[in-house]
C-alpha cells in the first residue's frame, strides 16, 4: 500500500486525531534510519543529495547543514534556493510547506504536532497536525520556533531566539515570545 | 568505591557546594564515551535498550531520538512510557525525576546545575544543583527549557519554546520565558 | 592565497557586505569536514586537541562537550579555561572574542551574521557581520542566544533561554527575550 492511501496517513496530514499505523511507523524508522547515516556524510553534494531525496518536492540549490532532522520527509515542500544551518529539526508530521529563497539560522525548530489536551487521551499517543507554511524570502533566526498551524507570508523575518505562536502576513520583522511584530520591512522595489 | 559513597557525590545530589571528585569525572567520561557510541545505533530497540541501562531507573516503554545527552545517568528516574524528540539534554548533575507518560520534545534541556554567583567561586568550577522533578502526564514543547529546582505537577503542558523557571501545579498550560499560566487544563475525569 | 589577505574575507570581518569567495567557500567545506569527523572522537584530550587547533586562538585547559560547531574557526579567539557543554554553536562569519574562565551551558548559539532586510539583496546571499564578544568571567546558560554585536562585560551571568539582543556592562545578570538586567552582582572582592 501507499502511504498515502494510508487511512492514518490521511488523518494526520488531514488535521484528525490519528494514532501511528504500522505503515507510518515503518516509514518513519526507516527515515529515522538514513538521516542517522546520512548526515554523518562529509562530502556536501552527497549529503545534501540524499538528504532531499527524502523530502516530497525540493527546488533547485538545497543546503543543509548536519545534522538536519524531520519525521516523515514525505510532508515536506521546498521551493529553490534553501540553506539551513546546523541542527534544524523540521517535525513534518503535518505538512510543511517552504517557498524560494529561505534561510534558517541553527537550531530552528519547525513544529506541527499538537497533542491533545486531556492527559487520556495524550497516553494513548494519539495526537493531531497542524500545517505550517513559510513564504519566499523568509529568514528564520537562530533558535527560534515555529509552531504548528502558523503560516509565514513572503519577506517575513523572524528574529534569533523568537516563538512564533501565530501567522504574520507579508513584509514583516517579528521576534520575541509570543513573536510580535517589531516593524514593518517593505522590499526596496 | 561506589559512586554514592563518594562524598562529592553526596554533595552534589544534596545541593551543597562541590567539586567534582576523580570518580565523578571517570563517570561522567565514562557516560560520555558510552552516550556518543549509543547514538549512532540506528536500531530503535537496541539504542533504547542500552541507553536507558544507563539511567538509575526507567519504566517500560522508553524511546528517545538521537541525539539524547545527559550527564551522568545515575541521578536519572523515569516513569512508564516515556518519549523524548531529537536532541533532547538532560544535565543531571542534580536529581531528575520523570513520571509516568511523559513527552518531550525536541530540543528540550533539563538543567539542574547553578553555578556560584561569584565569579572568584565559579572559577574554581564549584557548582551547587537543585533537582528537576516532572509528574505524570506532562508534555513538554520543542525548545522549553526547564531550571533547576523546578517541579512540574501532574498533567502540565509547557509550551514550545518556553523557560520554566518556577514551579508549577497540577493541570496547568505554562508559556513564555519566564513561563507563566496560561489557562488551567483540569482532565475530562 | 592566505585567508586574511582575501577581499571578501576582510570584508567580511569588517561588517561590509560580501560573498563568500571560493577561498572562504574552501575554508568552511575543510572545516565542517574536519568537525564532523572530531565532533565523533571519544577520547575528550584527543577530541579537543583537535577542535581548538582550528581556532585562531585557545588558551589553556578548553573543553567542549560533542556536538560543537563553528563555521570558519578562523574568527574566534578564547582565553583560559572554556568550557562548553552540549551543541553549543558558535557562527563566525564575523569575529567572536572570549574571555578567561567563561562557561556555555547546552544549546548555547553566538550567531555573528545579519542578513539583510531587503528579500532582493538577501537572496544573492550577500550578508554582513557583526562581532560578538564576551569577557571574562561569564556564565551562558543553556540555550541562550546571543546576537549580533553583543559585548558583554566581565561576570555577565546570562539565564538559561535568554535572548541577549545588545550588550550589558560588568557585573550583571541577565535574563528574557529580549535580555533585560535582573540585578546587580558584584564580585565579593
Amino acid at each position: 500500500m501507499e502511504i498515502d492511501q494510508d487511512p492514518a496517513y490521511q488523518q494526520m496530514i488531514n488535521g484528525e486525531l490519528y494514532l501511528e499505523s504500522n505503515l507510518l511507523a515503518k516509514l518513519r524508522d526507516d527515515i529515522r534510519t538514513k538521516l542517522m547515516t546520512y548526515n554523518l556524510i562529509t562530502d556536501n553534494d552527497e549529503r545534501n543529495e540524499k538528504i532531499q531525496h527524502l523530502l516530497k518536492k525540493v527546488g533547485n540549490r538545497f543546503f543543509v547543514e548536519p545534522t538536519f532532522y524531520f519525521s516523515y520527509g514525505e510532508n515536506i515542500t521546498i521551493g529553490d534556493h534553501f540553506y539551513a544551518n546546523h541542527d534544524v529539526t523540521l517535525c513534518d508530521e503535518g505538512q510543511i510547506t517552504i517557498g524560494n529563497n529561505v534561510k534558517f539560522g541553527p537550531k530552528v525548530g519547525l513544529y506541527t504536532p499538537k497533542h491533545p489536551m486531556d492527559p487520556s487521551v495524550r497516553r494513548t499517543e494519539a495526537e493531531r497536525t497542524a500545517p505550517i507554511t513559510i513564504g519566499n524570502d523568509v529568514w528564520v533566526g537562530g533558535s527560534a520556533s515555529i509552531l504548528p498551524g502558523v503560516t509565514l507570508g513572503n519577506n517575513v523575518i523572524v528574529g534569533a531566539g523568537s516563538v512564533v505562536t501565530h501567522s504574520f502576513p507579508d513584509n514583516v520583522i517579528v521576534v520575541g515570545n509570543p513573536a510580535r511584530i517589531l516593524r514593518e520591512n517593505k522590499p526596496s522595489k
